[in-house]
């Protein structure tokens, strides 16, 4: 039994992680810390999770650690720093669902995140957590930086083909759509729900903090990678959408497409890759599925479409997915019921 | 032409009041005021207006309605009392879009509004601007008070029945459902998209300020009024449906209550009284109709449906078909266009 | 472990019970069974479970059940009747989703469903699967009649209360709205986006089929029952919120209402009674909760608030509730995860 | 006073037609043709017309016509090919809503619309009506091929920068996200509320029927054009936003860009150039305005905006304004109230 903690326990992906780690057969919640929410019970702050959790939320103090196995920290940029810190001096394990320690570079840090970095000797042990193409390094670390909503769905897309050479690294844009939790709890007039609903807008456009973190791992495949990311709000409560269009090397054919993705993925639980079919959001809300579908033009313009839940795939489940490969289990535990485990089950 | 001025210019009415008052041809929008936003562009607060308007939004100054024929107020309820004490003083005609002057009762307005009223002497002056039901009275006022959204939509299908004495009014429950826009522009944590989304929930059961409202001017009708009214929150941005049960008088027959609506409201050009179907939100949508149907049960409960949009028929449009019955013009000005006005107007 | 085979697997209904199935430990689905969708893969039915299930639909046939244990039938009204004498003539359990086996009196059955009833033999052997009423006779029956989901979120409000005889039992009106996914998976054109996103209507007023399963479950605590039903189509996908007015037996105090649920509800683990706070529907949907709240007026006239999500507690959920008490299973197994089951696991 | 019919007033552009019409203080709507809703009134059809007019739904004859000035057709495509030959027989204008007279090239309708032209030789005489593009030649136009609403968003973001020559045409990428009334009023498994609530997909990429009419226009201003088109689906009623990627020309400046929008639109009533905001869909919904923005990367990357309300100006409302270049009215009539419009009539 895996002693979790959760640190931000007040937003979205608190409550996703705590929904997600009642189901979880092998961890037990200890210990919830807020800020503005300490002194409450987590079930008055997330009326939904009444009836199945009922703690108190504190303020994040070391101490408190003791039985801790493993914190994960789900704070706005720029309030993981000094958390992280502190956990690790503690000897503990822990995953940020954060942006503070994805970027190996404190300058685009500070360049997209508008504050410095405050604690950079720390970034040399931070593992990015896209458990389909780190599990190894995972497996080991101490500290994870889990991925950005936007960055999982678009890497989990590109890095096959990257890898292996199929698309032109220097002409990539991608349209990206996400549903609003994505932005977080706390109010702002431009979220309300008259200004959002029956609209679309892109924001962000060419500065959007998830960029350096797009470059940095796609630059792990490409010589000279060149993208444009374009983020856009949608009036649905959860889900990202993300359309690219790439060039591919010449000559490359759809079977050398789809062999890629089957090879790359091919006993990944996670990601769907669909040959044939166009990937639904609706297909992936609520699982940490990322659903991956292209579609190759006449004249070599591939389209690729990759859909997750933002809150599962795209920062709650993702670190619980990760929390798995660092404690030794199978990497669905928690998060995937599916007949072939159940089937193995019965026969063991 | 009437020179319209509006406080408030910056909310979801005073947007409203904008859109409809370019299209009305005997209009023209000449002041427009506001707090927070005054210094501002009308256009760059309200995104939608650009290229149809272009007006710098000032601080409310008596001397600025030199020019004025009517002011439009649309303020959160408490801030007409002294805009409206100033207009009036300057002499000019105003229809207040806000709760201040719709109650004869201060007591009931300190205890609803949670403020003392500050300008009771002008009660008197104030006339309550259901165009249905008041025409005569609104068409000599100097000061109306536009009625709530909710009030609206269940006055105009209770008033006939009662008028007729066709139901208990003892017994009388309403539940309405409201788009999100009738909560204001204002930001608040409960009215973020992903709270509002794929969600509904009752609030101010038995303590929302339209209660005294509702009451007063059932009380018109009825000698022993008793009502209960529940409002909730809808996943839509515009639109309010209200679903009312009442017992029926013995004897009383579906005939009798379609005549009741037929004759009360034959000639009136905004209600669409349904005799055989229910009415759907989305006819009203974007228009001044109020649709109006019932059904009644074996045993004599009776159920009336009536639907508005909040915006129009509920604040702004009703404001200006009062406008037009104090200037004499045809109340359907610049709100509704028809084959019989167009084919009249070809045949003067 | 239960093998459980479904029939009408191509519905939503049949998806949600897939989902939930996969979910709980001590099942596993043998068996689907459907008429149009016959022959294809359920992973092509329901793109949803791709990488989960792996299962070709068959056409049913009595034949094909030897190993099961429990038959799940998720028909429209009218076609479980054959079925179900089928299934039950193979001396295998089942559980039937639809309304063919709610009512004990054929005729009311024939004038709401429009069609006769083709097993009345069977009615006497079918168990009405409200869990939380009918524990006792649940677990030990071989026909369990699932509740619908309209009288799943109104019996759970009424019942206690009219147990209590805490209100008047002949003056019911009760206001009912349903996401969408209630209508099943069939096209129609009302149902498409356009007609409903942005609307609320409400439809078959007095003549829903739901009418006389209400009825006849209130009648078992009242003499006298008389109540108006009105459900409403809601623009979100899942979710049924009720609104219901009655009014006290004089002198009824609030305490005495929340001591009647607390004392009813007090150990069922899926009913949250709110004595203070009203329920919002997002806190219930994906879940197996019923929450249920209330407000007394002056003047005794009370206003009760339920809110299901109708695919779970409103028919798959409560259908494995009353699987896991037929199976003498904890009645949460595979329904809720909480923090008292874990520790009192670890305990073990 | 134009005498105007409508053959297809049963679908949404039809509803969308006779509501502007019913605004436009210098046309008549004399005549309503339809197929399967012939017999009815179409107050039946579009309960949201009830109150503003009244008329049969007549089976298209063209010796019905006599009275007739003009007819909008809003057919599905390979229905107007008939009409549209009879009705310029009988020497009527015409403006053909669908797509059966937007392409020079037969082989590319039958390859894209999945059906044979019949009547090629009308082809030379249908003007294109992209308004702001090709106002001579539909002031003089006896039968108007109107543009589809994807190619609207696409070529009035595209042409002023083709045109001065500021982009590459051989690198185009289009994400275009629509709302569903695009998809009309048939009844369709794919389109109802729960398939398309929360949730988002691309379809027909690389084969929708609007890439051959984008291809044509976009080749008067490009000799080597080449692009990739991708639409979605939205949840949302009304709206399209297309966001397109292109590569300027080495050297280009963001001052050269807004300069070229500037010049290009300045005089253009319904086009409004954001040079520093992004376009939200909200602004033009309800609107004929086509909002557009744009952001230039680092290495010259382009990124554009370009947002229509599909039913307005994406369909119905071009059609209005095409109507009005054709009767030498204002192009603005019944479709753009504004001040500036107001203040010139009182000077006059």
């Amino acid at each position: 039994m895996i002693n979790a903690g959760i640190i931000g326990a007040a937003g979205y992906s608190g409550a996703e992680l705590i929904k997600l780690l009642l189901n979880h057969p092998e961890t037990e919640i200890i210990k919830l810390f807020g800020n503005s929410s300490a002194g409450s019970r987590i079930e008055d702050v997330h009326s939904s999770l009444r009836g199945m959790i009922s703690l108190e939320i504190e303020l994040f103090n070391p101490d408190a650690l003791e039985d801790v196995d493993l914190i994960f920290a789900a704070l706005p940029s720029g309030q993981s720093m000094t958390v992280v810190k502190e956990v690790c001096s503690a000897g503990i394990k822990i995953i940020d669902l954060g942006g503070d320690f994805r970027l190996s570079d404190t300058s685009s840090y500070s360049q997209y995140y508008k504050h410095e970095h405050t604690a950079p000797e720390l970034l040399k042990d931070a593992v990015y957590g896209l458990s389909e193409w780190n599990e190894e390094s995972i497996a080991s670390a101490k500290l994870i930086a889990n991925p950005g909503c936007y960055p999982t769905s678009i890497l989990l897309a590109l890095i096959p083909l990257l890898k292996n050479n199929l698309i032109n690294d220097e002409l990539i844009s991608i349209v990206s759509y996400s549903g609003t939790s994505g932005a977080g709890k706390s109010s702002s007039p431009s979220m309300m729900f008259t200004e959002v609903n029956e609209s679309v807008r892109a924001y962000k456009a060419g500065n959007h903090q998830h960029i350096p973190e797009i470059k940095q791992y796609l630059e792990y495949f490409g010589s000279n990678v060149k993208f444009s990311f374009v983020p856009h709000l949608l009036p649905v409560s959860r889900g990202i959408y993300s359309t690219i269009h790439a060039a591919v090397k010449e000559g490359t054919t759809e079977k050398e497409i789809a062999e890629s993705f089957n090879s790359y993925y091919g006993d990944k639980p996670f990601i769907r890759f669909l040959s044939k079919a166009i990937p639904e959001m609706k297909d992936v809300i609520h699982t940490n599925f990322c659903d991956i579908g292209f579609k190759l033009n006449e004249g070599g313009s591939l389209v690729l479409f990759s859909t997750i839940d933002n809150l599962v795939k795209g920062a709650a489940g993702q670190a619980i997915q990760n929390m798995n490969i660092m404690f030794g289990l199978d990497q669905t535990e928690g998060l995937l019921n599916c007949t072939k485990k159940k089937l193995l089950k019965i026969k063991q």
